[in-house]
């Protein structure tokens, strides 16, 4: 610690139960790159408060997390179109004293369908009725998919997100198939309940081309398993979560490092103590 | 920067044109105790934003400089008898969000007067008006002192800050002699204008006892130079500013560190590069 300075510029996060995730991934890059910045996580007592202290302590760059990501949009100066697109706020750039707001887990899954290049024309199942499926959700419908079915045991969140964006729904997958399986709820998380089980069927998974699981823990989900044993086109949590950090770390730097450094960083983001 | 977590306490200061002594002085003990914490200054764009990031963070200590010593009183809870003394506060410790200012430099000249066994009886003159002068002059009058005079060229500084303390008003120093010779302006201050100026004549040291110069850069100013050649009580302004400095340190962790740490951290402080 002793080679901290007065000169360095801080970038935080804002969470209810933070994890060392981001401090570790910003950290490391801002070594890599010989940059005087640090990173730390907060878990806010205030979010006001907070976001006032990002406004009066000059703080760059602030991310957010649970259960903040609709409250701080009150609070900021300018909303990008990241995350007007679902209401969602997951990152803050202070510019000066004006913030503005964008939302890197959207962007993230954008980027994840143009660079494994999904077919609009795809069906697609898409689990889940929380804020990152509609991120998901979004992220498909602006990248030209019509044919999406959201799956939800809950009706009335099923019901309210597929009509967000003009999709269908199902409350449960179990005889569905489509082209796209993606899930986007806690089903292969580690130490989840449902750790061990499939967020869709083997029969599902034989007859789908793409598999997108976007629970980042593990990196190697039973879902992310099966697909790769079935060989086919795989798209991980682990991706979705190192990109949007990676976003997060371009709006904050204005540098984008090299894929071996983002590397490195998620190495070393896996090798926390 | 890679040892950073999410788990480390911060603690920070407010400061227009912030130095790198306090970044350097806490971050070397926090290490040297292996508490996991971090220290880093700021300019702060609103003391009122900056303070409300102090409570909304959950940031457990804050030192206050120039020039928000009093602006800062109305924005904190509770003060402490060091800052009521001189209505002026340095330091700020967060306790679950309630907020108690303090003053180290009113404490740490108290605790010089006292270490140095200064007499009570003796006749002192303290040179200054400004918020130093009154932090010196108010653990002056609170030691029991009351022979001082405060010497001062601005004629109303001079007069409110004697008043405030019953204490006498001279403009000017040069035929004035006393036990206790105290600087408090920036005489002697390395880079000022008055570098390799006395703070008091050659005659004047020689009929005092004790030289005592707040000034605290560089630690031997030619005033304390004068006042060791002359085998005088010698208390200078780095023992001030390391004793206020420690002051805040136990004040935010509740720890004391050892004199030999303490030295090793002034030792950093100066090996500034």
């Amino acid at each position: 610690m002793t080679m901290l300075n007065k000169d360095m510029t801080l970038c935080i996060s804002l969470s209810a139960r933070p994890s060392n995730n981001g401090t570790r991934f910003h950290n490391f890059l801002y070594e890599a790159l010989e940059l005087n910045w640090i990173y730390k996580a907060f878990a806010p007592t205030d979010l006001g408060q907070a976001i006032a202290g990002v406004r009066g302590l000059g703080i760059r760059g602030c991310a957010i997390s649970m259960p903040y990501k609709e409250d701080v949009i009150a609070l900021v100066d300018r909303m990008d179109p990241s995350a007007t697109a679902i209401d969602s706020v997951n990152t803050i750039v202070n510019d000066d004293g004006v913030l503005t707001a964008y939302n890197t887990d959207y962007s993230a899954i954008a980027q994840l369908i143009e660079r494994n290049r999904l077919d609009a024309g795809s069906s697609v199942l898409l689990r889940g009725s929380g804020g990152m499926a509609k991120a998901t959700a979004a992220a498909f419908r602006d990248a030209g998919f019509t044919d999406v079915t959201i799956v939800a045991r809950n009706e009335a969140n099923g019901r309210a997100l597929a009509g967000l964006y003009g999709f269908a729904w199902l409350p449960d997958a179990d005889d569905a198939t489509a082209d796209v399986l993606v899930n986007v709820t806690p089903i292969g998380m580690a130490g989840g309940a449902e750790e061990h089980a499939l967020a869709f069927s083997a029969d599902a998974i034989a007859a789908a081309s793409v598999v997108f699981d976007v629970v980042a823990l593990p990196a190697e989900t039973p879902f992310v398993a099966a697909g790769r044993a079935a060989g086919k086109t795989v798209i991980t949590g682990a991706e979705v979560a190192t990109l949007q950090a990676l976003e997060q770390f371009v709006l904050y730097t204005g540098i984008r490092p090299s894929d071996e450094q983002v590397r490195a960083a998620e190495e070393f983001v896996r090798a926390a103590p």
